[in-house]
């Protein structure tokens, strides 16, 4: 088991988007979320992952992930996810405290960008870039679980 | 994806058990469970599988297993399931028709003895030992998943 860290930020501008190579697409679904455990199925990039999280315990959560056949998950996104599947290309931006990994959703849930960031520990210090807008951790919302239920588009 | 074809029977004497070689441990448990999906983790001897199983279609339901670290399922099993894990033996019995899969439960679903065979196709023949007694395929309180989470000792 992994456990992880991490921070999540909205983004107010578009700097960012000089800064980074081109992003990966992500398209994934949930075979279930709950406030215990979420399942979920991921197709990135050409590869394909079933990754199983555990409770939130502040910003930390344990994580299980297992790489799966890509033929497996489009079946399982296609017929087994309790919401449609959510898309997205996420951009990596390279940083003094690891990586930024920059959401840009598209579907039911675009005009949405979010940034996150994976620490060691929840009290590491981060540098925020001047695109870094409102921190939106522990709004439950901006899950990615919870974007699949309410995407944003319905706010 | 796999499609799994299997019939269930009660067990209704002990014939069986001078037929079988020493059967292995299986430890399962859910971290969900509906019409629609089951994800199960199990420990099947030295080694653990994450299973999402598909609806039931008449006695056929699509399957995906995946092996993953015996560590990881124990976590699983102790935190993240939705019932405490079932606990059984399974014993194999070679037949013509493939392999009768005999599991024997304990714990809170003690006394509980049921034969699976899994078919190639939902109307092939089946030759019925005489220690098969009658069938359950259809009834869905012996589902494992159901039997988590009622189990035979409180029926």
């Amino acid at each position: 088991m992994a456990i992880e860290i991490e921070r999540k930020f909205l983004v107010r501008s578009n700097r960012w988007r000089d800064l980074v190579q081109p992003g990966k697409r992500y398209q994934q679904g949930y075979l279930w979320s709950d406030p215990v455990r979420t399942v979920r199925v991921r197709i990135a990039g050409d590869r394909a992952f079933l990754t199983i999280k555990g409770q939130t315990d502040g910003l930390a959560r344990s994580e299980y992930e297992y790489e799966i056949p890509v033929i497996d998950a489009t079946e399982m996104l296609a017929t087994l996810c309790v919401s449609p599947p959510i898309d997205k290309v996420r951009y990596r931006l390279p940083c003094a405290e690891g990586c930024w990994e920059i959401d840009e959703f598209f579907g039911s849930n675009a005009g949405l960008i979010v940034a996150e960031i994976e620490l060691d520990r929840p009290d590491q210090p981060v540098q925020l870039p001047d695109w870094i807008g409102e921190e939106v951790s522990h709004d439950p919302r901006y899950r990615n679980s919870a974007l699949a239920d309410r995407p944003f588009s319905t706010w």
